[in-house]
């Protein structure tokens, strides 16, 4: 019940759930009944998954455990995966990192300025290239080195600091070690990874110089979910810039790293903000 | 109430009143008391003009009387203006055009070929230069000529055309005339117009020579409800395409073309979706 | 020699050759000789390929067959592809379509409307459906049905119209059959695609289905230059659409259209006004 | 005269004159009597200021001082305005900013990372917000209040420095104080500024707040020359974001910052790499 006498928060209540007749009537319901006033609301059934999903943004002066527990047996009647938070709390984010700076100096300086709703509460990186710009930012900055003879040791590692650090997202900004399955499993929902992305798309090494090679005339990035299969998970957020013939392979990668960027950030943005739901193997983003 | 027996229809309700706890609880109950499945909805809570906007697609077997016999007393209550349409319904529309055949080849040819929901029941010229066009997609062309001494006489035969023909959008497509205030407000929010916008804007004649002499790098097209100042009415949607120095005046139009019917188009498709919301003199679009 | 009694003419001079010191000079001095007045150029050099492209404009009274034999002994000299036209002269084209009219509709609407610098000498399907737009807009439609056991003869028709009609540009504007090897060689450089594509690429049937399935957040389309390997020819224009979770794939599908027929207009743009020159399997395109 | 043992330098040579026969040819000719290779060359003649441009990247192994004894007569006898300098060179920068760091922290990551082709020798600002971020990229800071009683002081000290450090452009980013007209003219062609842009434009305090209430879907940004008048001078770039009614003015500041420093990047490369040739009030821009 709400109390006129405490001070009201903002909550943003995010639910999935098979979509049935009622949902939208029900959660509104206990909304209300608890003096909730709804500010923002996005709904979306997919006809193809049969699942319903909303994110509902509400002001209410009621305490986080009686909220939930005005939730929970609408959330058991309709089967609801559900999750609630404050809006605008900074979520805890580790950053991985190799020697490429361009999107932790992104995420750093937007987290500062314009208020990305993250905390970051850690680099780790197999290199030492990092750490001037993280001090900077007041981020410690964990030296975990990655040979194949490491490699286990060192996700071992990765996993103790998300542990120690109660961190709720891993951002892997151009690190370049490949996760293995079951680190990937471990975090499942809760690593972000951008690559850049090309149309056509290239398998091997060096696809900036096969894109070059190829006279492509956008180059793209995307940001997606990490599952086992790397570059394969739920795609968050692309973007795209145009290239000519002029442009040599090293203004590819630059121009790729303006893209990558960008679309990592937003796709930061919109996870800390609850605004990423996964449908399978893929998202809806209530922008 | 629902009935078994009755095939569904799919509704698309939209509403708007002032913002206050209690609302999508409401609506949503209504709906689900007559058996209606919610398939795509939205809300936004505007805080500067404390109004509240709520878009809602229904899949529901309820005759339309019954529905709005239902949506009535919630209405009252919330003060709302709203409106029930079913989806797809093709939205009974009138093009205005002078000589430029640009933005009325688009809507013409989507309206075919991309179920644009419009049903093009009639093309308006002060020239015959469409004829053709109009012709060719089986559109009733009219061809009503304005003189500074026939004004008034060819605003009264466009209403009379609007009444007879049940028209409810029109859709000026290049009309290069300015309609009158009392004729703006007769049709208030039933009127779409798309004009060139530039950065920085340019008074006065000839805005493309202007454009081109100022060494703009974009240029833009504003799509907008029609009220009596012309070009100052709700935007509904805007966009730009990119140009250089070695455009002449010529490309820049052309370019402007390109970017004024895709503004429009994308315009008339919300509006006639039922898309469009109006919080003042700016627009809510849920898209 | 120029002589200030003709009238001057616009000429559009494109090379490409070896690379080495000199090139310019010897072009700008032969038009120099000839009072031709550069109005636009442009070059690049290759440093991969160690080729050089130019592209220039230039005004003069010379007659063809003067300019072409001052042309020639430099061209020889510096072993120079080269091709002389008239600046805005309208290039023969034929375009092959199925069932899908939007790109025919975008081509021929742009031909008559903003000077695209085409002329469109037939239509030729398998279907009957882009007949009457044909007839529209004055273009002899020619149905050639294609089976597997009509192929070979189909394609035989289609070289035929080629030579009877003179034809310097055929523009597959959504054909759904695939060309022969044969015909592909026997056309090299003659023949503009346009297909979709997505990031990351589908194979397969449906790949609109599969994008919406992928959840992909940009669809895209590539124009190209047909080569025996359909869909891998050298790439002349790419760009992209933005979409969310909430669009069905009918609405990826209508978007596409929109892409692939800008996408495509570009690229015959580009072709028509000599300003793509193929650098191996890459273009260079002198905007 | 070109000496097979000094190592060839990378030159760009860009110019202006009144538009006339030969000069392609007279610039290609003195370059190729000192064997120089032509890598990348654009030409843009202006038939509305009559007015010619060129810009030429050549490798030679000529000194500077022959180089620039060889164009000489070319240059007068064709009237130009024309500058040597060796391709890359990082241009002497200073830049100016108040509070907001979003501009500074982008042009010093490029600078740093992608080989913008800028030396930060200065950061000038009427307060102190901006001393760590020039720290961090080691770039002495000067601290330089305004009031209106020291401006014109100020503007003596921003001379003093502009001198003293060989300054040879200055950034106005976001710099929040009006440049004396005085100022403006003593470093005319030498001044970059940005600003935000919207469609329709905004008058008077709070522009992202008056662009917020009308409901705009697009907002930009403009990079220019700074003239007398401030916000019109010559225009080099200008870009846009999407927005829509759901975010809030201060959605808007931040969206409008990505976009402002965006345009100012691309800005000062374009003008670092000899890019950006003056047409009167317009911008010739050779990318």
């Amino acid at each position: 019940m709400s109390s006129d006498s405490s001070p009201a928060t903002h909550w943003v209540l995010t639910l999935s759930c098979p979509d049935r007749p009622g949902i939208v009537h029900a959660v509104a319901g206990l909304l209300a009944e608890h003096g909730g006033n709804i500010t923002e609301s996005q709904q979306f059934g997919d006809p193809l998954s049969g699942l319903f999903f909303m994110r509902v943004q509400v002001t209410a002066s009621t305490p986080r455990d009686e909220l939930e527990a005005a939730i929970g047996p609408v959330a058991r009647r309709f089967e609801m995966d559900w999750s609630l938070d404050v809006v605008g709390r900074p979520v805890r984010t580790l950053v991985m990192g190799s020697t490429a700076a361009h999107c932790l100096n992104d995420l750093a300086f937007r987290q500062r300025s314009e208020n990305l709703p993250i905390e970051l509460v850690a680099v780790v990186s197999n290199h030492t290239a990092l750490a001037p710009l993280a001090e900077f930012y007041d981020i410690p900055f964990h030296h975990v080195p990655v040979t194949s003879a490491t490699k286990a040791q060192a996700e071992a590692r990765l996993l103790e600091l998300v542990e120690e650090l109660d961190v709720e997202l891993v951002v892997l900004a151009r690190y370049m070690q490949i996760l293995s399955d079951d680190l990937c499993r471990a975090l499942a929902g809760r690593v972000i990874n951008i690559h850049h992305s090309f149309l056509p798309s290239f398998k091997g090494a060096r696809p900036y110089a096969q894109a070059h090679d190829r006279g492509v005339k956008l180059i793209g990035a995307t940001a997606h979910y990490v599952t086992g299969d790397l570059d394969e998970g739920p795609i968050i957020e692309q973007d795209v810039e145009r290239v000519d013939h002029s442009r040599h392979v090293e203004d590819l990668v630059a121009l790729g790293q303006d893209v990558e960027r960008r679309a990592l950030a937003r796709a930061v943005r919109w996870h800390a903000e609850h605004r990423v739901l996964l449908d399978g193997h893929r998202t809806i983003v209530f922008r």
